[in-house]
């Protein structure tokens, strides 16, 4: 049997290490702030990796690989990126270790390499460098591309998925003739990412730009999908950055237009990271374990047989094995688990921990009376079913249970997003109910630090207004009383 | 119009580079040894990621994702393992850049790290960390694991694809309760690279075992699969690792078996990298571009439009579209360029460059004669054929192509395989044909070594003797006349 789950009331931090480790989704590693993806949180990011890589692909994107070392003077090209980047890299010096003389190694210091190199903590440079290369003219225009990777920047307080030194993600990066095709593009891709949130991972966002203070570095505007956890506390899911011609300019890149003008190239970046297995962990699951949504589950039915004889076994086996082939005949990813190693009690408190959607218990009682049991994950229901007509069952109730969590998590949002007007009743609300709280701001960073300072809840983004029914009027900035054009959402966030 | 490939027969070398850079497959970086994988190259290692990535989830194996950074005590762990990879492997020792004073950048002196970090060369230690608490009895074996990752070897002397300081490949681990066990898989996975090489590569590989110099630091047994280049020089294209227990022992890793004994794990590990795409392409491309097996090409076919007024391009490009459409219904990746910004010669070589197996080409008179003009990049051959019928054409010409491919690939080798039985006629067989020698050999190290330096000719692999029909007999060695019970496989290499 698996450890028992901390819960969510007890103790949300530990909640979320059980669940992750319960479902051997990840480990910690013996290297500070890595971690180790398990084959079941690999293939969560496998099949989020395929859907998103589709829908790039759809949108006229190629993949690409660009190295993992940038040289150090990349870096510095770009005065905004470095200040953001340089501070946590992991930087490499050296190319052999020598024996230290104490049965250990050490670097070589005739090794050390003339220009020191950055582990990528994210792109940019190292592309813009070769874009630079690859474009002369109109003709060259657009490039799309996007990049599966790991990157590394060197964070202190990490947590598995959610905030790792090592991590994997894609990074799109796109250039532009014209600054109107490259903010369409920043957007298209903001839109990509909130299909996949709400379509695939049954997350609903709030879809916005960032202030100037929450900007990723380099960048003249970052628009972002922000997603409400359980404990009430946002978590930005996505990112996608209009960089103006910022990284053009620091590296020379231009291009000859159909004037026969030569013109800075206009820049696009986006991405997402593992970081989304702990959204979607944090988003659906319970004190019982993790809950997958079916479209992204990579077991979407498991198949328990239950029998206490070999006769039975026969018996049992054969009607699991049909049922098997015709789920997986109608394109179900299903999984038979006829193992003897354990108990059918194990294993059906191993799913439940494990999150699969659809549990199927089939006994010597349902061979005969050609019924299964079926359990859900989501609702913990259970009940019998003919084995008549199962498939069609299943398939349907795959898309409720995919549905019912989306709607469940957006009503938990709605309970938990407040608008305000002062500031004291932006205080209450930031603690009870907890999550987005929408109020006017002046628009300043002094506003906005001070109320960070004071609350610890940030500017999560300057939402795009048509998800403020009713709510889109101007005002008064809670803390200073100047004038404020839309209001905005605030939340304490991961 | 591309800049011309030089010949084969002018400059090997420079053809190689004219290719990767002629059909867009990659490019040098600023990072020297590093490459730039661009959608032509990427698109192609996608499509060996897939087909195989399917076969290791055919054979049970589950994908996870280990740490990029090793501690550099691990390394130290396996005797042989850090003899192998200290020399050149990259050493993060700082996490911080700051000013240098000068405008640039130096690495923070007051941010260098307790235990300097090497970028992994490969993940034997790190993951045989990980196995040893993951393992305790025989019930948790065997784990399949493979991982997808990039990897760093501080190599001197690089060449895209061939030998890259970082490259892209996939690393096999897997644990078992028993020597048999880890043998089998071992052999298994030999087996599975040889059926990728052959059936969807169209490259020929012989299979067999490497010499002790030759075997990967920390194996016990090493095996390869080999494939001859178009200059008669071999390449190593996979190997598959029986390890023994040599990183059970070095990281503790026990189990207890079914009789309550605690014994160590048996261990494999098996790889395949970017290197193939340098290896498909020596196999099969000519003094006119890329050429690649349809089973892998990212378009199988492409459909140039001809037309010469907008009247024609309606109607021409309402065929093409009818038969892309048709193409594509039948699963062939099929592109069509209806683009105007170049002209239908431009498109011809630019295709031609790049490999795509099937060129289809429609003007008017097509149209009106319901044909297509059909070009096939491999023979170079045109034909007029009909409209009716296309996709059962096409479909049956695909298969004949990538076996045509592969034929021609076996002729070339067994054309270039001699079995020699004097060292004057090893070393005129090195020269003429040159490829592949079949040989005797004492088993020693010395006479291996003496060999290699006096002729640059390594011994390949041991092979397997059913690739030896009629040459399968023990004989003398070449040098010391001792006795040797099979021939084994020299070569020139990369």
């Amino acid at each position: 049997m698996a450890d028992a789950i901390t819960t969510r009331a007890d103790d949300y931090s530990q909640w979320y290490i059980d669940i992750v480790r319960g479902a051997k989704l990840a480990d910690y590693s013996p290297v500070r702030g890595c971690m180790i993806i398990r084959p079941n949180g690999y293939a969560l990011w496998e099949n989020m990796k395929a859907a998103l890589d589709g829908m790039f692909k759809e949108t006229g994107h190629e993949n690409a690989y660009f190295p993992l070392f940038v040289p150090q003077s990349f870096l510095a090209r770009e005065a905004e990126h470095v200040e953001g980047f340089a501070k946590e890299c992991a930087v490499v010096t050296h190319s052999r270790l020598i024996d230290d003389g104490e049965g250990g190694l050490k670097p070589d210091p005739e090794s050390e390499i003339g220009e020191p190199l950055v582990v990528r903590p994210t792109s940019e440079t190292i592309i813009w460098n070769t874009y630079a290369d690859w474009i002369q003219s109109w003709r060259d225009l657009p490039i799309l591309i996007n990049q599966w990777a790991n990157v590394v920047r060197w964070e202190m307080r990490t947590r598995l998925f959610l905030r790792t030194m090592e991590f994997l993600w894609q990074e799109g990066h796109t250039a532009h003739a014209t600054k109107q095709e490259a903010v369409e593009e920043t957007l298209r891709m903001l839109d990509v990412y909130t299909t996949f949130a709400e379509d695939y991972m049954a997350m609903p966002v709030l879809r916005g730009v960032k202030t100037a203070s929450e900007r990723f570095p380099g960048a003249v505007d970052t628009y972002c999908i922000e997603a409400l956890m359980q404990d009430g506390k946002a978590l930005q899911a996505g990112t996608s950055h209009f960089l103006g011609q910022n990284f053009a300019k620091a590296f020379d890149c231009t291009f000859q237009n159909e004037n026969n003008e030569l013109e800075y190239v206009w820049a696009t970046s986006w991405g997402v990271s593992t970081r989304l297995v702990g959204a979607l962990i944090m988003t659906h699951s319970d004190d019982q374990g993790l809950v997958l949504p079916p479209r992204l589950a990579p077991t979407q039915v498991v198949i328990v047989p239950i029998h206490f004889n070999d006769e039975q076994r026969a018996t049992v086996l054969e009607v699991a094995r049909r049922i098997e082939q015709e789920l997986a005949d109608a394109g179900i990813r299903v999984e038979l688990d006829a193992s003897e190693a354990q108990r059918p009690g194990w294993k059906f408190n191993e799913y439940e921990v494990q999150g699969v959607p659809i549990r199927l218990a089939i006994g010597p009682r349902d061979v005969k009376n050609e019924n299964v049991e079926l359990a859900r994950r989501d609702t913990r229901e259970k009940e019998i079913v003919p084995q008549k007509g199962l498939t069609a069952r299943i398939t349907e109730l795959l898309d409720r249970i995919q549905e019912g969590l989306y709607n469940r998590a957006l009503q938990f949002r709605q309970e938990r997003t407040t608008a305000v007007d002062s500031y004291d009743d932006f205080k209450a609300a930031l603690d009870e109910p907890g999550g987005f709280v929408l109020a006017h701001w002046d628009g300043t960073a002094e506003t906005e630090a001070r109320i960070k300072e004071e609350t610890k809840a940030t500017i999560r983004c300057i939402p795009f207004t048509d998800q403020l029914r009713g709510l889109d009027e101007p005002g008064e900035d809670l803390l200073t009383g100047k004038p404020s054009e839309q209001r905005v959402v605030f939340a304490r966030a991961y």
